[in-house]
């Protein structure tokens, strides 16, 4: 059971806290995971008290939860758990005022000084943030029986490239440990990532096909069917290979071609994974040429709806060279996967929403059923979104007098398997682990570093767009033409999605 | 294609012919599968004319078919190609009719002495009737592009242990080579045990496992649910170990063990299934002791309905001690399974009907999920009948923000992967292949040798039951203790059916 906290919430005005943050806390909450005593402090620039927050939350709560909700007593008993803060982040007095509060709620509610701080802010404020906190005394060490606080939690992006990375974190090493610093990547939250792990160590016989001898390839896939939206200017500034690479599919390949860690604990399950990320060769710029793709979607009616092209986009530049798609072949030098190519891609206006890690196995060594149909050899799928699961294509005797064989499947759904089940929210599972001190879930700093030195070369050559090209693709389609070429060199193709 | 064939089914008024044959061969031919010219010869002691065995035939579909089978037109051009021949096994002159009708046929159906002798009958004629089909000149050799003709088909039992087998052989031998002779065992001709090869030499990722160092026993049961009916009398003289464990059960192990052929023809799959079988080491008399039980059913009324005991079924002796289950424990001493052991049991009035064999899997070298659930090791199941698929039992991740596994399954339905295809039953796969002259799943004379060598020193240590007592259960339930007994000395225990 979680020690009693409170839980502050910068930005608790925005997006990302009104559709993930409230609905996370007031599950937990209402799934009696928290303290009763827990306090949720939001903090924002807007003339709110408590009961104008509380009326916010509500309205976050019936827009993404359901109207229903706040029916039962719960929404009652969290409401009254809510307080506020009336904010600006550049100016000091507000963190004084904060601290207060907090002073008061550690009196009131028996947190006893145990305090998380979500940064849910735009990332150009985490300095700020963090130099003011601390300035107000607010990031004072505190160590307890259920660990080290307080602690602070950061999305990405974290940095641009190696060097901007290395200063963000520098800014918040000056006023949290390495240990408070929670940098929140949800897609590590999601239950098939980790029930990846526990697929590959906790079965036997995934775990020992699970090397070169047997595994012709990777790939993994993430991608998206909806546009930029509304995050055009953002967007601008990153790209998919600093939206979606760096972080989620890094995460991912980590997953997939870690070694067994030593003890099922934050601490080794980093270290195994920061160590396959650093196993990889960085971009060389001969490979940027070849192996890597970019490209951007562009206007399409394909699908009967008529659908804009990204420089189209609202706060796009109409000449933009911001890659919406990225594709590419990574190889990691150890002594498990030389030699087995690693591909990836990432996109938006993509056919369909989907990400997933497939192995693809060698043939068998011999085709004793060369004539008779099915597929050459096993793919194992591991979906993490959208239809969570798990499956092994197989080949199997079609039902008949003749010997023909048909492409089948071996399935597990999550749906399936745990019909009455409510999958629980990426943000449910990472705060709770965030309250409980569980860092296993969360990249540290020499993780993210690892991710941006492999791919920083690739954003110098990519700075040179006559070596580089951009490439384009109609939206709705399944990506650039150029993607399939790099899997064509090579004799094989992306898997269908 | 096949080439047209006189099809003769001697026993053509018994339950085996009424119930598969005339179905199945109907299937066949309205399927398309059969050339229209096929001549399809009952051969019976019955008094009657082609009309009367045509009435008979479409009694016999119209009982295990459907009546509905017989509107089309396919079935009145089926009608036109059955033909009878009244006729005592015993008397000579019958054989001499039947080869004139045949003579016959080979003019008006341009069938050119294709001939398929199917036997029907209880396996003490098959010495005679081989004898006699000599004599009246029916089995001249005959070599075509299709392959050798006459061809001979008996079913089980081949013998009643080693000696008797040798006999029967030597017996058939005399008028038909062994490349003409096909000893039927319909559990060959069901859709999974087929696919048993498939799954195994079609996919590269079971057989890289598929050994000692993976592999820590393996399980092959064939129960069912019914008493032996009106069987009592042929019963008495067989028991589970010659009824079921001789034969099917051989044949099952023989393709979960083998090594892949170098091809997948006839005369490969069926030398290394001989040589696996070879590999089993014979019941010495001190394992026949401790490592095999047999038991007998007893009268028990816990499932509502009260059901007969084995002793007060009709023609069965009221102090009979034949067996009517049989479990025990078989090492084969191979480079893949030495050390892994094959524990076998089949049994009648069992709690459910279900062939299955299961493959179970050592537990991870490491326990990373030491104290969250979950199910120790994997194991496949590889279902025969009924519901025919691949299941294969996995730790997965609960859905929750803690980390608890749960076993659950990736499973493989033939049902579900081939909705719209009706399974062929056993008896049409193998009437088919006798018919194209491909004997792959028909079992060679050394094969059941080998199988018998296997269980005559067992068979000879039950005649003393002061030293290998019967032991008895009740009918419906799942076996006997002391079949559990045989796994727990050894830390295991039997799947769950």
């Amino acid at each position: 059971m979680a020690h009693p906290c409170a839980f502050v919430i910068f930005g608790a005005a925005g997006d990302l806290s009104r559709r993930k943050l409230m609905p996370a806390l007031f599950h937990l909450w209402r799934g009696g995971h928290l303290d009763e005593r827990t306090a949720f402090v939001g903090a924002a620039r807007r003339e709110w008290d408590d009961n104008a927050f509380r009326d916010e939350a509500a309205g976050s709560l019936r827009e993404f939860v359901g109207a229903d909700v706040l029916q039962d007593g719960a929404w009652e008993r969290f409401a009254a758990r809510l307080f506020f803060v009336g904010f600006d982040m550049n100016d000091q007095s507000g963190y004084e005022r904060l601290k207060q509060r907090l002073e008061e709620l550690d009196e009131t509610s028996g947190v006893g000084q145990r305090r998380v701080f979500y940064l849910a802010t735009p990332p150009q404020a985490f300095a700020l943030a963090s130099r003011q906190m601390d300035a107000a005394g607010l990031t004072q060490p505190l160590k307890t029986e259920d660990g080290d606080w307080p602690r602070i939690v950061v999305e990405k992006p974290f940095g641009r490239d190696l060097a901007s990375s290395r200063e963000l974190d520098a800014e918040l090493l000056r006023s949290f440990d390495e240990e408070r610093i929670y940098r929140i990547d949800h897609y590590l939250g999601k239950e098939m990532a980790q029930n990846l792990m526990v697929f590959r160590f906790g079965n036997t016989i995934f775990e020992s096909i699970w090397n070169r001898n047997w595994i012709d390839h990777v790939q993994i896939s993430v991608a998206e069917s909806i546009g930029v939206e509304n995050r055009g200017k953002t967007y601008e500034q990153m790209g998919a290979a600093r939206d979606i690479v760096q972080n989620h599919i890094m995460q991912l390949l980590a997953t997939v071609a870690m070694e067994p860690p030593s003890r099922f604990d934050a601490q080794r399950v980093r270290a195994e994974k920061t160590t396959v990320i650093e196993a990889i060769r960085p971009v060389d710029p001969e490979s940027a040429e070849t192996d890597f793709v970019r490209a951007q979607y562009i206007a399409d009616a394909a699908g009967g709806q008529p659908v804009k092209g990204y420089r189209q986009e609202n706060q796009v530049a109409s000449d933009s060279l911001t890659e919406t798609y990225m594709a590419g072949k990574f190889h990691i030098e150890t002594w498990r996967w030389n030699g087995v190519p690693f591909y990836i891609r990432t996109g938006k206006r993509l056919s369909k929403r989907v990400t997933e890690a497939s192995i693809h196995f060698k043939e068998p060594p011999m085709t004793l059923f060369r004539d008779c149909g099915g597929a050459p050899s096993n793919i194992l799928t591991m979906r993490i979104q959208p239809d969570e699961g798990i499956s092994l294509s197989i080949d199997a005797k079609k039902p008949g007098v003749a010997m023909a064989l048909e492409s089948a499947l071996m399935a597990f759904r999550y749906s399936e398997a745990f019909p009455d089940r409510v999958m629980p929210d990426a943000y449910e599972t990472l705060i709770m682990d965030v309250i409980m001190g569980d860092s296993m879930l969360f990249a540290p700093s020499e993780m993210h570093a690892a991710a941006w030195a492999v791919l920083d070369p690739l954003l110098t050559a990519w700075e040179s767009p006559e070596i580089c090209p951009l490439d384009f693709y109609p939206a709705g389609a399944a990506g650039p033409q150029s993607a399939n070429a790099i899997m064509q060199r090579d004799g094989r193709k992306w898997s269908h999605f």
